[in-house]
């Protein structure tokens, strides 16, 4: 990472050392945090998008979590950050916030690091996704909130090793789905898919998965587009029928599918390019 | 916490910050640990209880994570720690090893800290227990190595939140069960029920629980004592019609339960006393 700044304390030097050996949110992967883009002109001026969307989810995944969440704090942190960091084109922007130390006070940080090396080629080439089982049922969550569908805690040791068995079958992202047969999300972005000038999305809720806020916004722009939108739950089958399908996150940003299952999916230049625009991208 | 160990640098100030803001330990809960139980005779000399088993079982969490494991450092580590406790009385020890900064080899650290105050009270009272869904079928994990069945990972957010709902409802502990209807396991230990002079425990494997090391010695001592130890896929009903129902975890060690789901549960002693005592408490 390049850039760290620390609630309460500002910016530090990246290699320090601001966690303490009981700070639950190692331990026990007990805390929330949010991914943001940074864009950075060549005059070195950076905006961080959809900032006041990302502060909103991470306010209700503290509220899920009981931990207190300081919005002025992080808005002053962020800024600072953002003055700080100059270098022309993309960078990831990431918050942090644990439930602490076991006796104190909550930890909250945030680092600026460049885009992942692999994003380029992924944007240019499209995604190869093969489906994993998520263990759950796709109404697990209703009714079931110490479940915490829809917050994005620090535990995500499941999607990690998700990402890293479509990595060991020579994908490069994983799409999860219930155990009811239904596709959920991917372990870190929204699923998206199009049939004709319709936009669908896994509903959030019942089935527990993370809100995008790429997938809303796109969904805002898109119906003041012309198109129609919908949350459906749907079988794996369903969306291989799908004209296409896009995995979304708010740093690689939408990213279309080439190859599903080892199935091949004819491109569609111009609907992808029309999303990746209504998405900022 | 008392006490602070840090792979590769030995003792420190237990309020020394360790971690770095990449560490995927934190940001992503990605990692494993282990709690042990210590206890020191009134001359200062401290022993680790299961040791060797607890070892073996970060040694495959570990694997399954693809992190290497130090054993000898470990063991080296725990030494120089156990040798510096001297509180006469329990305490309990963690073991922790993330997949480290983002850049960067492996975090192991270990602390120690005092027996958590509540557990004299719960182990002399009982649990009031109350079942919670966990969200996944009872067979979710077959042939699912990534959803990291049977890995103690640092991903514990649901858990802990289990946790406090049980104490939001006036409970003590929660026990977790399948979309299904089958017990599993309490967030942070073993379910362990007897009826007649069987012991039963949840099967690990497709069910994804943790395999406990209190439960498997339980389990091997009390077959040497006359009783007979099965695995068993029961039902919330089944369990209550079970004699006794036990929480087994290795520092808390084994807890009768007094009240599942609001429903009163006779005591035990003269069972009770016999179970403790095999487990070592």
């Amino acid at each position: 990472m390049s850039l760290l700044g620390v609630l309460g304390l500002g910016l530090l030097d990246p290699a320090t050392a601001i966690l303490r050996a009981d700070d639950v949110g190692v331990t026990r992967g007990d805390g929330c945090f949010e991914g943001l883009r940074i864009r950075t002109d060549p005059a070195g001026h950076s905006t961080v998008h959809k900032l006041d969307m990302h502060l909103a989810r991470m306010s209700r995944s503290s509220a899920a979590l009981d931990i207190a969440f300081d919005e002025d704090g992080w808005r002053s942190l962020i800024a600072e950050s953002c003055a700080s960091w100059t270098t022309p084109g993309e960078a990831a922007l990431k918050l942090v916030l644990t439930r602490g130390p076991a006796s104190g006070t909550s930890t909250g940080f945030l680092t600026v690091s460049p885009l992942p090396s692999d994003y380029p080629r992924q944007r240019r080439e499209g995604l190869r996704v093969i489906t994993l089982s998520r263990g759950v049922t796709s109404d697990a969550f209703a009714g079931a909130p110490w479940l915490l569908g829809g917050v994005k805690t620090l535990s995500y040791a499941v999607n990690m090793a998700a990402q890293r068995e479509a990595e060991r079958r020579g994908a490069d992202e994983a799409i999860l789905v219930s155990t009811d047969g239904k596709v959920l999300e991917a372990p870190t972005g929204s699923v998206v898919w199009s049939i004709g000038r319709t936009l669908h999305t896994t509903p959030p809720g019942a089935t527990g998965i993370l809100s995008g806020t790429t997938q809303r916004l796109l969904f805002e722009r898109a119906v003041e587009n012309g198109w129609a939108a919908a949350e459906s739950l749907v079988s794996v089958d369903d969306l291989h029928g799908a004209d296409v399908v896009w995995v979304i996150s708010s740093v690689r940003g939408p990213v279309d599918v080439v190859a599903l299952d080892g199935k091949q999916r004819p491109r569609v230049p111009e609907v992808d390019a029309e999303i990746r625009s209504l998405c900022g991208f």
